[in-house]
């Protein structure tokens, strides 16, 4: 039976969880460090690869997180959610890690290869036309005729609590810390990262970095009051998505700040790390280096961690090609 | 002084030597694996990841043993090679770590970011018409007048030993492997692992891939006899070198098998390692994977260690880019 969304606020306890709960599902993923892009910036710059992640990104530690929360009884029935994006991927692998379905709600007009992936992983797709009533509705009717519960991205504190562990491994492998980076895009990664530095090392700054293109966290988090995106256009197409009512007073109390960067500086960064890390990362996974390239905040001779949040990208069409 | 080339045979414990002399200057790179690549393969997969390596390439850890192996006499006057590769690279930067010059000799119609590399690493480049003889009689000259020391791309036991120390930590991090892979070349790399594969684990077989169309050091295996590569045409531009006479009785010693590659077997593996595992990798590293993808070898049910050699390709133009 679907019991609506989950409201309660994650803690590093529920992160602590979540990291046992979902450790034999995920990778650990490796930190890599670069010289080049170090003496670029000058500063020391520890990346964690989720990019390197199961499915390609951190999304895969909370949908396990979430799959694996549910009671035998909520499972049967499996999950659902609407994406056409890293999380569809996830909650299809996290749903046949444990041999329940995952239904997903996806538009019509989504690329075959996201399509093709997500079947690769088992889920069951449902198109709906590519606006945001027709999603919902679409979704919800999928929810009414299978019993599955829904799983939202990243307004859940089960999907919180699961990204937030890729920042409890960063903390554990790399000392003394100064600052950790995320992107944001819906801000659950953001706000489970913070969660976890916060509680941990709350000397550490936590620092998020979005498109100028796509500035709603950052203008929400200046007038601290929601601003939603409005149909944004980014390269980073992960990061297209609003703050939600759980990620954003989350983000208020745990992040320090947060920066933008221009659509160049993104493909500059993501151009940087490809050549100097031999790193595939998507364009969202570059926008905290874009941040850093853009000297929007100076992080001289600091200790810096960035999550390199994923590296699905259609690697028929580069964004630097004409 | 030049005193001429090293002739002397490396055993396991040069390279456990050079593993401790070198440990400073290179990472100790990862090891990924892909469950779905795995899965298209029926075995298990240990890639050791070298095209995460400084320089993008193994060919820094041989450079910086033969650097930090030369006497305070010979160090002084620097070293000197032609390549327009990764050793170029490599060599450039193991001199600049020990604060020695590096004179590089490189065909006048190299492209220009291997140029560049070379002078970002503070190489003193010589250029040269695009011929053997030409390299030679350069690099001869520049040795004359410098009073650097030669360090050949691979027929050198200091190379070899350096390049031997990646199979070392694969040993070191994953237990029970039943065959470990390399590309093969002019055989530093394949050569320094097979010899520490086998001094460690004589019961592991070690494999070597080769394209097919530049499949000389697969003849001369066959053949028992040096068979020169002629100028071969192939996308894996690391792989075109012939073996040398050091590296070639080490192989016919110490290696199990050689096997080929087409063209587009490597193009498909290369494209299935950036798509599935996120990892940049030239086409050369490439190889292993492509031969057991064209079922070369049949590895069903085994663990199989290989090592990703080296991940410096252009970003501009790629092999399955029409």
């Amino acid at each position: 039976m679907n019991r609506g969304p989950e409201k309660w606020i994650p803690t590093l306890k529920d992160i602590q969880v979540a990291a046992y709960r979902i450790e034999k599902y995920i990778h650990r993923t490796p930190i890599q460090t670069s010289s080049s892009i170090n003496d670029l910036i000058g500063a020391e710059i520890y990346f964690k690869c989720e990019n390197l992640q199961k499915v390609g990104a951190f999304k895969i530690r909370g949908a396990t997180n979430a799959v694996l929360s549910l009671s035998e009884d909520d499972a049967i029935n499996g999950v659902a959610t609407h994406s056409s994006g890293n999380h569809a991927q996830a909650l299809a692998l996290a749903a046949r890690n444990r041999g329940i379905p995952a239904y997903i709600v996806m538009p019509e007009n989504s690329p075959g290869v996201k399509v093709d992936a997500v079947k690769g992983y088992g889920g069951q797709i449902t198109f709906c036309e590519p606006t945001l009533e027709a999603r919902e509705y679409t979704l919800d009717r999928v929810v009414m005729n299978t019993g599955a519960t829904f799983i939202h991205p990243y307004n859940d504190p089960r999907i919180i609590a699961g990204q937030g562990t890729a920042a409890l491994e960063l903390l554990d492998d790399i000392d003394n810390l100064d600052i950790v980076m995320t992107p944001v895009g819906g801000g659950g990664l953001l706000s489970g990262t913070a969660i976890s530095v916060k509680s941990v090392s709350p000397d550490i700054r936590v620092i998020a970095a979005e498109p100028v293109n796509a500035d709603d966290a950052y203008r929400s988090f200046r007038k601290k009051e929601l601003v939603p995106s409005n149909d944004p256009v980014t390269i980073a197409d992960g990061l297209k998505t609003s703050l939600g009512n759980l990620t954003f007073p989350l983000i208020l109390e745990n992040v320090d700040d947060i920066v933008t960067v221009s659509e160049n500086g993104i493909i500059s960064a993501m151009r940087t790390i490809w050549e100097r890390m031999k790193l595939i990362v998507e364009p969202s996974a570059a926008v905290p280096l874009g941040a850093l390239m853009e000297r929007k905040l100076d992080v001289r001779g600091k200790r810096v961690g960035i999550i390199l949040s994923g590296g699905n990208v259609d690697l028929e069409k580069l964004p630097w090609q004409s």
